[in-house]
């Protein structure tokens, strides 16, 4: 007989509605509470970006953002709201791609995405569109943060990952993706390892945070359904921490721009 | 109080290594019950390209490959063996980039990838390179079979997962990715959906076989560790069935090659 190498995953439920200042250091412990759970070491918590931005404040007004004539040209060619394309266009430090319905950012922290992240679904009182969220300011701060807080509060040294969900090139659909780290690798860099028969390993760097923020994707399901903290358990990290920003490729060493 | 929303993902150990002709439909149910565990209705099983390939015989000597001349050129610019090179372009259809140490090609099934899937790390009496993995011939149907067999064994219509380790543009790392998917959604389409407040959702489209996948690979590890097979449970698919093809953008829709 053996013993499977188990990975639990817990979508909490019953999550409140996150308002600006909202303390999520209080509000992730007392849902792990209500789920019947206890925080351990080397769990991971993973907490969908939407929340964490709504907590830090980030919802913007469209009606005091003032376009651009960049902003309007960009408007034009993406058939998008001027405003919201004058938000893209300050939350990023270049376009890679404008095409009707769509533009592709990158983000002033290097991340590749639409509309540099800015989402207006499940937002209060925005049936006409008028409020943006934001991504966070510093995702690995903010995983930083709550790590250090969930330490004071619960006693316990979690993985803290803040994941979005991120279209790609070559397949279709969007999936769980980590903007912030804390406590947990990133990257799992075998470089330099060899396998079972003593040959340099072929695909030698996992992105390890980028497969938990999917599968905590899958376990959160879309917003509605109301589980934007997932804890996982199971794994212990093997490889020193890392942040989000591991997991961007830097510009020169992209052949696909 | 509340109940999570609980997935366990377990990693069967003591997986026997896996040659051309074995039957994985044996080899699974076994190890599913040396590890404890019973299959049931509504599990996704998640099952390493690897050992897919090995047991369907994609095994190629490559002392019985001869390079053409093309083949030599891309050896050349990539520094790759020339009967690895001549073994990629007989897996593709075209190649997106080659530069020093890497080729990039567009698999005869749509997936854009280095080296066409092609692999030579974990393979026995390996030690010169001279053996190499082709991806199996059709993911998809492999999928499709080992479900009919699954069912035919246990009597349960579990999901199969057939996946691998792609890299992607933009973010460093591998993560894992769905090759070949049946009695499972490879997409989760919400396009028309509407969000708690009544605004049209965003991200519509998600791709629920890529975050298993991903899922998945955090658990199997790297391949020394022996657990090319995940047991998933608890998700109902709430979508119909697709395959690894609905995964795959068709070019003509594709910015970014």
């Amino acid at each position: 007989m053996a013993t499977p190498h188990q990975v639990s995953m817990y979508g909490l439920r019953e999550f409140p509605w996150v308002r600006a200042g909202d303390r999520l250091s209080e509000l992730i412990p007392q849902a792990i509470q209500r789920n019947g759970l206890t925080l351990e070491s080397d769990d991971v918590v993973v907490v969908a970006q939407k929340i964490v931005s709504k907590a830090e404040g980030r919802l913007v007004k469209l009606s005091g953002v003032e376009p651009t004539r960049e902003a309007l040209d960009v408007a034009r060619r993406s058939n998008k709201d001027p405003r919201l394309v004058q938000l893209i266009l300050q939350e990023s430090g270049s376009l890679l791609r404008v095409v009707p319905g769509l533009v592709v950012a990158v983000h002033r922290r290097g991340w590749v995405l639409a509309n540099a992240g800015i989402d207006q679904s499940n937002l209060e009182d925005n049936a006409d569109g008028e409020w943006a969220l934001l991504l966070p300011e510093d995702p690995d701060a903010s995983a930083q943060r709550l790590r250090f807080e969930l330490w004071e509060t619960c006693g316990v040294e979690a993985g803290v990952i803040v994941n979005d969900t991120f279209g790609r090139p070559w397949r279709e659909g969007v999936t769980g993706t980590a903007i912030g780290v804390a406590g947990w690798p990133a990257l799992i860099d075998r470089r330099g390892a060899r396998d079972l028969f003593d040959r340099p390993m072929s695909q030698t760097v996992v992105a390890h945070a980028d497969e938990l923020a999917a599968a905590a994707s899958f376990v959160q399901g879309q917003a509605d359904e109301g589980r934007p903290v997932v804890l996982i358990r199971g794994v212990r990290p093997r490889s020193p921490n890392g942040s989000g920003r591991d997991l961007v490729r830097r510009p020169e060493q992209d052949l696909f721009r």
